[in-house]
């Protein structure tokens, strides 16, 4: 068995490339972008005003003059207009262009306007004031988002803004879920005494969506024939197989040798931890595809796919690995087993001294599916002990 | 002017009722479920085999015999079978179900099998290990999920167990999102010297996304019978209103006016903070709609969303509200007028504390929308101070 470092070098050594391509801007959130997004004009593209008000020329004030002649009103959306004298005044809204001539803006909160003659009522106004320079927050041809940036609601608007309506991501890989085991049956079925209804791969095909993946679900029977012959068959279409089920030491386990069977590779097979240890990962090299075979209780899946399938997916994606987190553990906790203990823990935030809370909610073991409704992470405790104290800090697998 | 914490109050009382509608469990995900979800069954329904092994009755293990006749392999998924003397055993895999005359199950890795007769090789073996016992987890007709959740993926997995194929959750709103300002062009044109394009909307109907919502987008120009006239007309259709721009005291700011004209009662306009100070928030109670017309700034736009609209929808959607996250200022930070200023920042966790680290991003202001893309959070500094030391900790409004 090997360690859950280890499994996850494994893991990550053996990303699969994808390939690019040109969507709309409106579909491309949750995506990851594939090209350099730069600023195609300056940002402010021309010296901007920043309030309601009037525009004047601050030598005027400073030379002590307080009314000024207004010449008329200047709107956000029209071309730039000239003062004709220099010593007046034109009212401006926010977003227009600064006219030519003035550089200072004064807010009508500050200003009395009798008659057309602006007086100004405050005595500190200061050159540029209320105008946001042109260029101030970005030159043309700034790189403004890097390739490999998770889209997001902040990154559309920017595209938006330098006129991006079609945008360059990854394209997104085929993924199969596959569940294996004859006690199942579909949601819409009865289940006899000895069944139960398939949950796994409900759960996986929904945590995809996070990346935009509409993965098809396959359902093979135990059989070894059928598991070689199927597992095949999808495999010449999808790009990632993930199955849930058959890759512990049962006669019905047919999954890793029906998968080194089908020219798969066996990366690696068992890890020290707690739940999952029985998880199956390998790959074609030469055709780009991997197998995530998952023991197939609830909670190992779900932990596999959040400890090793969300970081694999992100490295293959082009996006760089997710922000370490931690948490402090509320209570002690012990767990004997030589394995890395993923514990299932609610989360929260101290308001008084800002740390990340780690209660634990523990199940009855890896088949006990309903605890997770109550829990939004695992905390990652190491093998190499087995007593955990409160308040000692360890890292954390958020999924909620 | 009126502080944050009243103007989040006079929102949130201003919730409006939505209905409930019945949708595949496939397309739930994100949407709040609005029934009971209870057990079917017990959890597990029956006694569960957890390991692959023999299964034997203990009693003849605790009286000293160590080695048992196979009768048979009893399988996941198949009907339940009993021993036919009581001081065999029978191959057992996991998810099988217990079989009758046996309550104890040995692991393959602890069992020599030859001929037939396994002989067991270890000398602890405890009754009921290895199975899990009927209803230990749940009990039939337990509560698992109550309504007012959202939806993630182990919610969908605990649905599927239960043979939920169909699901009653909220009714989304009708969103509209409008834009204002004669400046603006939308993101396929280009713009002339004067003009910026569009982007708030964008970013708004991107953010929606996470409540599974697709507004549709509206321009308005800066003229007061266009105003009136085309809300007037959005308004029939759609139940929330979300505008940008033209809210605060220009020549061409006509949105306030236009909706008193059209019968939406002003509930707030213009909150003691920094961005997004012109903010204005009505209703129209008689027939269910809101508006919320923010100024158009970007970050001030972004900001009234993430602060103000965010808790209105999870409350309307029946969601309790998001839980509390704070952090801990990473260097001092000063800002005077005394208005509630929502700093920009980057949140990291410290690994040596569990704390949630807050590095202020500052940009030039409301308009740099660019700066919105290295933060990821806003800090919450209250309006009664000035200066903010380096280690304090303030709220957070979290968006990534």
């Amino acid at each position: 068995m090997i360690s859950v470092r280890e499994a996850l070098n494994t893991i990550l050594n053996n990303t699969i490339p994808l390939s690019a391509e040109i969507i709309p801007l409106e579909a491309s959130l949750g995506r990851v972008l594939q090209e350099e997004i730069a600023a195609d004009r300056d940002f402010p593209p021309f010296d901007r005003v920043t309030m309601d008000g009037i525009a004047i020329g601050h030598e005027f004030f400073k030379k002590g003059q307080r009314a000024f002649t207004v010449e008329g009103r200047h709107m956000a959306g029209s071309p730039t207009v000239s003062l004709k004298s220099l010593n007046n005044c034109l009212e401006v809204m926010t977003g227009a262009t600064i006219p030519t001539g003035t550089d200072t803006v004064i807010r009508y909160e500050d200003v009395r306007i009798d008659n057309d003659i602006a007086t100004i009522q405050i005595e500190e106004v200061n050159p540029l004031q209320n105008v946001h320079r042109q260029g101030t927050d970005r030159k043309a041809s700034d790189l403004l988002i890097k390739p490999g940036t998770l889209i997001t609601a902040s990154e559309i608007g920017v595209m938006a803004t330098v006129g991006k309506s079609e945008v360059r991501v990854t394209a997104l890989p085929k993924i199969a879920i596959i569940s294996t085991g004859d006690e199942l049956v579909n949601v819409d079925q009865q289940p006899a005494p000895h069944q139960i209804r398939k949950s796994n791969v409900y759960t996986i095909q929904s945590a995809l969506n996070t990346y935009c993946c509409q993965a098809e679900l396959f359902h093979i029977a135990d059989n070894k024939e059928a598991t070689v012959n199927e597992i095949g068959v999808i495999s010449e279409t999808f790009d990632v197989l993930i199955l849930s089920g058959g890759v512990s030491k049962g006669k019905a386990d047919y999954v890793p040798d029906a998968l080194e069977e089908l020219g798969f590779k066996k990366l690696l097979h068992r890890i020290k931890q707690r739940p999952g240890k029985p998880f199956w990962f390998g790959s074609k090299p030469e055709s780009n595809k991997v197998v995530f075979a998952f023991p197939g209780n609830p909670v190992s899946t779900f932990l596999c796919y959040q400890k090793y399938f969300k970081p694999w997916m992100r490295k293959s994606l082009g996006l760089p690995s997710q922000k370490a987190i931690s948490a402090r553990l509320s209570e002690d906790f012990y767990f004997k087993p030589e394995l890395t203990y993923f514990l299932q823990i609610e989360t929260s935030s101290d308001p008084s001294t800002a740390q990340l809370l780690a209660k634990p909610i523990e199940g009855h073991g890896s088949g006990d599916l309903a605890n997770l409704l109550f829990t939004d992470a695992f905390l990652e405790l190491p093998d190499d002990r087995s007593e955990f104290k409160a308040g000692e800090i360890f890292p954390v697998i958020n999924f909620k």
